[in-house]
């Protein structure tokens, strides 16, 4: 059995790699054309998707799954649209592959191009929401990259279904239908073979819980772009437009309080604490939000009417993605204070200042050491659409090759092409 | 012992992430006053290095190096002159920290700024040429990133006393010394320590032979950018120049052979291999190159005059890296066969093709899947200098960040700034 697994996954990642050279040269229309056909292949397919998805559905009750889970993991019609939806806008999107990113003629005459390029091939390491088998794998064939998926077990039946409509629209389009491939088994073994073959896959995106992306960081021989929890900030400056800053502290908390770009902590500047705090807590209240604080935001609120329901934060609340209607609150005493909380409690994604000096937000964007430092704006925006990239296949917390949201580009790598005319080195 | 060397590797690694974030934010002028300081120390302590240097240099000889790893070694009084200069190259290059990458505003007036960044805290893992100390400290300096270099054993005391001369000038300009640190051991278990410490470190860059990158890669939880062999091929297209063709097969081999950008796989196509192989064959073989072929080629020059001294290649020639004067010849039978060939040998670092055909050299450029591909020309221009990126910390043979010559620029990550005016997310 172990050995069977490993033969399966590594004869899966060598024909993968091998059908990588011929994607990476597809022209657009071809690589569209593909596209098209699985959008329309998930419209035909949609009463025989539910049905596969129905058998997932009942082993995730049976094996008590919450209801939380069992709604993610549900396909219906709506869903479906959805994702042909997705697929249509990707469509849509310019193709990055051989984009010229920058061209200059040296002294010698050499003239050198940097033209983007597909990475190759891209494994996706994924949980139990079935779309994401769709949504990587159209993004992985635009940019030109084979990609290999292993989705959750919850999801099992689903994603084979799923891919077996990518397979089918593939072959309809005479192109090798290892250029996308599910991994047939969920056996964590499997996994951990794929993550060290190196020779055959360059590049592993996981995205999910932090277990998933701990196990995966640890054991990659292969270079990991993680997509990791936003532990998100908001400073309110001394010199805020205090309005401004409980508009945006609200939208940024509670607009969709359970996504990565939602903000889990907020530093107020001790000089606006006894004016804004009062008042912003009272909205967040009125929000439904349950305030962690420090004690002087528990003073300044136990002498207004905002004090109902405060609870004591602990150093760990600062740590937390909440993933809910809960706030971490705590009043600094200085611009470069909030700087250091923002850059020791947050997770670097996404974190704002709400300030009218020009100076204290160049000073708090440049020393914020996050993917998106924002100036008087909710983090909320902090996503591929909102950042015209179109769609993304996440948002990296990770420095190297990309960083914030990534789309089709951000599956890219370079290289360059050197035009001569004999040009010999002396 | 041990814990002793993971305490020490922990807090070094510590440190240095805690500089980063002064670093990172530090202007130009300071970080260049810092690298003058560091080629006037150069420059003043010429003597004592060499007299550090001669410690390495007894021990290595005790030890039984080679002449040519004495020979890498040896610090000399016209090799710190050029070490100086090196940094007085990089002080001229522009600062890559702050450069705005791309703008744009979006349809809700947020303005969206992409912005090269330091990575934050670089570990350098090399072997015995103590010059890489200085090269890697310096380019780490200028583009905002904290360093951490461990050297070879062979190079201890050379390594350390050029370490406390870029520690003297950081402390010389009132900045932290933690931003440039020198692992004080060469054992391994500081090496193994050092890779796991992904909450501090960023980016691991291993410079050496291949059992090092090998370990390195095998053992880091940190993202590596390796700088591995260049397995380089140059194919000479059914219609090449051929005169042409000659001078580039003989600069691409014999110019610099020990080098990872020089050739080590010559294909020829079957319509020009009768005349082009025995006029390049006896250059070759003039320049001292020795040749190792495939049967057809065989067959050709055992007709022409050229065929003294030839050996047959074996499958494992044609993917060594020689750093010498052999040459692996095959004839192929199309174009197509050739992008096989070197996608099959070549190590992705640089390749060549020589033709007249615009079609046949585009089709090679886009579907040989390495760093540099050429067009009538030496695959021995890939270098940062020669790209015009200035001074390099190496080559990139990996996809993800960096691929090829990595200058400052690839040294830093980006980062975005979103301006906005109170905008919320609907």
């Amino acid at each position: 059995m172990t050995e069977d697994i490993e033969k399966l996954t590594q004869s899966l990642a060598k024909k993968a790699h091998s059908a990588s050279r011929e994607l990476a040269i597809l022209d657009t229309g071809k690589k569209n054309a593909i596209l098209g056909r699985i959008a329309e292949l998930l419209e035909q397919s949609s009463d025989e998707l539910v049905s596969q998805n129905e058998k997932d559905l009942r082993n995730g009750r049976e094996n008590g799954l919450s209801e939380a889970m069992i709604d993610r993991l549900a396909l219906t019609p709506k869903r479906i649209a959805d994702m042909t939806e997705g697929v249509r806008q990707v469509i849509a999107l310019p193709d990055p592959v051989g984009e010229e990113i920058e061209r200059s003629t040296r002294p010698n005459g050499l003239e050198i191009r940097k033209i983007r390029a597909p990475m190759g091939v891209i494994g996706i390491i994924y949980e139990s929401r079935p779309n994401v088998t769709i949504d990587c794998a159209v993004l992985c064939l635009k940019s030109g990259n084979v990609s290999i998926l292993r989705g959750g077990k919850e999801a099992f039946h689903s994603n084979l279904a799923l891919s077996e409509i990518i397979r089918q629209a593939l072959v309809e389009n005479d192109v090798n239908p290892d250029s996308s491939a599910l991994i047939p088994t969920t056996d964590r073994e499997a996994l951990e073979h794929l993550l060290r073959l190196d020779q055959y896959v360059h590049c592993i995106i996981p995205r999910g819980g932090e277990g998933l992306i701990r196990f995966v960081a640890e054991n990659s021989r292969i270079p990991v772009i993680k997509h990791y929890k936003g532990v998100c900030n908001l400073y309110v400056d001394s010199e805020a437009d205090l309005e401004l800053a409980r508009k945006i502290a609200i939208n940024a908390k509670c607009q969709r309080p359970g996504v990565c770009n939602a903000v889990e902590n907020l530093f107020v500047h001790q000089d606006v604490a006894d004016t804004f705090l009062p008042a912003a807590a009272e909205s967040l209240v009125k929000e439904g939000v349950e305030l962690r604080v420090d004690s002087r935001t528990r003073t300044i609120l136990e002498d207004s009417s905002g004090s109902n329901g405060l609870k004591d934060a602990t150093e760990d609340d600062y740590h937390e993605e909440f993933h809910d209607l809960v706030l971490a609150v705590k009043v600094v005493g200085s611009l470069r204070d909030a700087i250091e909380q923002v850059n020791r409690y947050g997770s670097g994604h996404s974190d704002a200042i709400v300030t009218k000096s020009e100076e204290h937000a160049n000073q708090f964007m440049e020393a914020v050491d996050s993917s998106s430092v924002y100036w008087n704006a909710s983090t909320r925006f902090t996503d591929g659409f909102e950042f015209g990239l179109g769609a993304e296949i996440g948002i990296s917390t990770d420095r190297l090759h990309a960083r914030g949201p990534m789309g089709l580009r951000e599956l890219c790598t370079y290289k360059y092409h050197i035009l001569g005319t004999g040009q010999v080195r002396e």
